[in-house]
């Protein structure tokens, strides 16, 4: 059976092993360490519904696992119908979340093989799902540390990064994305601090921002997304830096809601802004962000905070989960395979098709 | 006794009767409607520090009425040694918060109603000082009034107006600054609607605002302070409304923690950014905002809420409860005597002296 490598220093939020899933169920974090085993795409599918994982890269390791668990359990001895079977699989899939688009990516790739593989028996279609699984999750890892080694080059020994939300190791299946490079700069001797939003309404930043920094040492201070400006105006903020859910064909970046306002931030003070990236994020099919779907969530998310009461009963609530923040406002693009900045349109063709 | 009108429909949160003092306590709300009573200088202060009262005219309210409390106590028959007690008094009350000039300027008034009229008895200066008291109260009401009469002209029937923090009757005597505007808006018969930034970390958008705005059906709508420019870029919003907890003679505009990033935004989306304060507000000895005291309050109230934890024991917090925004952000500020734009150092200095 195969497995994830094991390393207990190193934060893996999706453990793959023996035929099962665990997941750390981030909705507890940082007051309880929970790890929850699922067995079915079922299970799996509720799990990202209710964001017990999160994170656009980390979505589509869990999604691709999911589809494993669905597809060893069709009981057919045709391929065809196997096909068919698993195809409903991953739309059950698919349907859980819609801003991120590594869900579909995963998910397409998965589908991608057993339909090129339909000559191959059911068992042999199995076990290749399996390792398709297994190395989406490996090649997520690698693909962080390759981008954390080009965008460390962006940050100066001693720079303060802001970041909002969790693009970390707990966003991925491991090494994080924002937070990779973060790590990449920190390996490479260079003294880096963070200030993490607190990224309401569900406190990525404060949750899992804070606990994966404070766990690997790397000076982290929280503040609520409101004080960012503030900390920039007094010259406390060298740099932003974000993960992202969704980038259009032109660089348009969907990430978690209240980047679109730390970018125009960054811009009002002179600031780059950072997105970090693997290329399974890309989605050269929208030609801009005004085509990234916006998943809006219950706004008891914001009105309670678990049974605890914010705000007046039966109050009108908006709760988008994402926003765009558009390329003009982007300084760069860090990706596994190298950094586009300025004609994104190009950039980020050459660097999704060179493989 | 001197008493303030009693209107069951009007919300007053400080209420000043048969000498002793009742305050709404805001921590609580939307959740619990408690009154509690002062009938101490110190208890008013610690009332104040807690935030049990905020917002700038109420908490130079509530200075006042705590001043009278320690002048009544005062025991000496020398006016000279009275003032001089007097002035402890107001010392411990203008200890509690820093950036709120409304507290000094409430104090200022009364210690110099005090020296003015040393002449006369202790306690014709006892019962001057519950009569200024009691002026300070309902004359910050009648301005609020006023104020939204100016204002309202510049909201047209239907704006979607964003507002920040809560400058509404709750951290006024009544009516409120901000919500003045909107009241008198709507009381001239337009349809406004309000989207409510919740305000971290006390959440005076998501408690107060909301709370006061559904108890007079004036529509609003909650959010979290990261979902603003994603509503901006959506054409949702018409403009911005916010108080001030202090202005300098320039114009710059120390407020809530947050008002600065949104004044960036309205700036970025082409949306008027209006302020709404009395005069009280104004402070002309300051010659611009970088001379405003901002206040650093407990990490606590980030990383918890009441006792839930959320974030991870022992992480670094910054907290400043105030930010500033600088003249140039501001589209128009609205008193009671009315409305200044453009070169504020004239306008304000002209407005406060007009007197």
């Amino acid at each position: 059976m195969s497995t994830c490598p094991v390393d207990s220093r190193v934060i893996r939020p999706i453990r793959f092993i023996a035929g099962q899933c665990q997941m750390l169920d981030q909705r507890l974090l940082p007051v309880e360490e929970v790890w929850r085993t699922y067995k079915t795409y079922q299970e799996v599918a509720e799990a990202i519904r209710t964001m017990v994982v999160r994170g656009a890269p980390a979505i589509g390791v869990a999604a691709a696992i999911g589809a494993w668990f669905g597809a060893r359990d069709i009981e057919t001895e045709s391929s065809w119908e196997f096909y068919q079977e698993f195809e409903k699989v991953c739309a059950v899939l698919l349907a859980t979340r819609p801003t991120a688009v590594n869900l579909s990516w995963a998910l397409e790739r998965m589908k991608h093989f057993t339909q090129s593989n339909l000559e191959r028996s059911v068992m042999e279609l199995k076990i290749g799902l399996e390792y398709e699984a297994l190395a989406i999750t490996q090649e997520d890892e690698k693909a962080n540390r390759q981008l954390g080694q080009h965008g460390e080059s962006l940050l100066a020994d001693g720079a303060r990064v802001l970041t909002h939300c969790n693009a970390g190791a707990l966003a991925t299946a491991a090494y994080g994305t924002a937070l990779g490079m973060i790590r990449a700069a920190v390996e490479a001797g260079k003294k880096i601090s963070v200030i993490a939003d607190e990224t309401r309404p569900f406190l990525q930043g404060a949750r899992l921002t804070a606990w994966e920094l404070q766990k690997e040492n790397i000076p982290v201070t929280l503040i609520c997304d409101n004080m960012a400006g503030y900390l920039m105006s007094k010259g406390e903020i060298d740099c932003v830096i974000v993960g992202a859910d969704r980038i259009a064909a032109n660089g348009d970046v969907a990430n978690k809601i209240g980047t679109y306002t730390v970018a125009i931030l960054a811009k009002e003070h002179n600031l780059p802004f950072y997105v970090a990236a693997p290329i399974s994020t890309i989605d050269l099919s929208l030609s801009d962000g005004t085509l990234i779907p916006i998943e809006e969530r219950d706004g008891r998310e914001i009105t309670h905070f678990k049974d605890l009461q914010l705000a007046p009963e039966g109050i009108s609530v908006r709760n988008p989960a994402f926003d765009v923040t558009p390329h003009r406002l982007v300084t760069a693009i860090i990706t596994e395979y190298g950094i586009v900045d300025g004609d994104y349109l190009t950039g980020l063709n050459q660097i999704v098709n060179r493989r």
